[in-house]
């Protein structure tokens, strides 16, 4: 079947939001890699709550809109969970379109859950916009699918550096433990996978600053593992043999400190 | 911190797309489900192969373009992946801008490497633009966060009926398992997953025809599976201790039969 499209349409038509909160995703980073759903909402915000995580970039989307900075970074500056829930269900008592912007996907490891809570709670209208969750987008840097018909047809996400439980060649992404990698690598060697299973590490992912590595968990166990990555840039880390082929392109994770000398000197 | 976005910005800068060939994820099937990147690589496409399964308001964004649909729908016609390699590749000595245009995210289970390796082969320039996928697309629709700090901190995505082994609360979400229900059912409570585990199905995520049915793991083993969905329409089917409470607010997957009766009277 072939067919040509009409050169007379543009795009979708889309009706202004409904008053409300919108839990939206961001995506990992880049300011176009958010959904069109996402950036039509922006752009009737009233008013937008950002996680820390957030590429300024992103903010690009809104205009005329008032901007209020929440949510952690890495181990710095936090709002607390309870004062950002308390904030979206007073802004929806004053504001007609109230935006929650989390960075990745709302759902996908981003405490969501208390904020529904807050918002059903308070009777609150709310819907949720999903956004790329970091494990897709690596996987498209890395033009590497985690699954393959061969080698695995399940893929694990886990913020929990020993979760990951098979090691009949299935794939796992790792989630915030970039200061737990060795006890990643110590524990799915316990739990049977060969020191030898290849881990690509990728920082920053889709923005200017991206920087990926890749070792085997046997490499991951070595070396003094907070040297290699920059302060609050967050980490995903994928383990599995689908890797293989990738690891030989990738800058050793063991070079990964000439880098970071290079970056801290710069910075 | 609190401020406001200037009122003169309207979106971000973005230049015409390199030209290569472009593998972009279409998301769960809505228009404006696909990345703000996604539509932009649409609009100055020359050729886009587009699969069976996307929903066709998507070509939309597309505008004086070729359109070829290739690809399989549950069952129904398909063209053979080699065939769309070939078709990948000369394309891409004819055109600028070539799009293949995939349901969901490009590299979940969407026999993206058979793709990759070709053009690779080819030596054709390419890029993965990632997309929202059904198990993201459908949590939102659910407002369901498929993990929590207190129930699951793991979520496995699979296409394996039998592949989630654990029964520690956890959450999996299963892909292309419609005509496997009871196995999936079987498998899972043979594991040691109870009987009682809650079970969330959708049908046609984010489209205006999405259908949604709660039920245990007790209960998918029962009934004429196939009388519950309607032909060639995808279903995803969310297990775990997390969906405990929003089984109450679903329709019984024992309903689902009147609702197909009426579905099919109505076709």
């Amino acid at each position: 079947m072939e067919q040509i499209a009409p050169r007379t349409v543009k795009s979708p038509k889309f009706n202004r939001a409904l008053p409300g909160v919108y839990l939206i995703g961001a995506g990992p980073g880049a300011a176009d890699l958010i959904t069109v759903r996402g950036a039509r909402i922006l752009a009737d915000a009233d008013i937008v709550f950002y996680d820390a995580l957030i590429d300024i970039s992103m903010l690009a989307w809104c205009s005329g809109t008032k901007l209020v900075q929440v949510g952690k970074r890495c181990g710095a500056h936090s709002s607390s969970q309870h004062f950002i829930n308390k904030q979206l269900v007073d802004a929806a008592r004053k504001y007609s379109v109230v935006v929650r912007l989390k960075g990745g996907d709302p759902l996908i490891f981003g405490r969501a859950q208390e904020e529904i809570d807050a918002l059903e709670k308070a009777n609150v209208r709310y819907e949720i916009v999903p956004g790329i969750t970091t494990a897709l987008a690596a996987s498209a840097e890395l033009k590497q699918p985690p699954t393959t018909r061969e080698l695995s047809r399940t893929l694990t996400l886990t913020t929990l550096p020993g979760r990951c439980t098979h090691a009949d060649h299935k794939t796992a992404i790792f989630y915030m433990v970039r200061d737990q990698l060795s006890e990643v690598a110590t524990t799915l060697i316990a739990q049977g996978h060969s020191a030898d299973t290849p881990v690509c590490l990728m920082e920053s992912v889709s923005l200017p600053v991206q920087r990926s590595f890749g070792c085997t968990l046997n490499e991951l166990l070595l070396g003094d593992i907070q040297h290699h990555f920059l302060d609050r840039q967050p980490v995903v880390v994928m383990v599995g043999e689908v890797y293989r082929k990738k690891l030989q392109t990738l800058t050793p994770l063991i070079d990964s400190q000439i880098h970071f000398n290079v970056l801290q000197a710069a910075s």
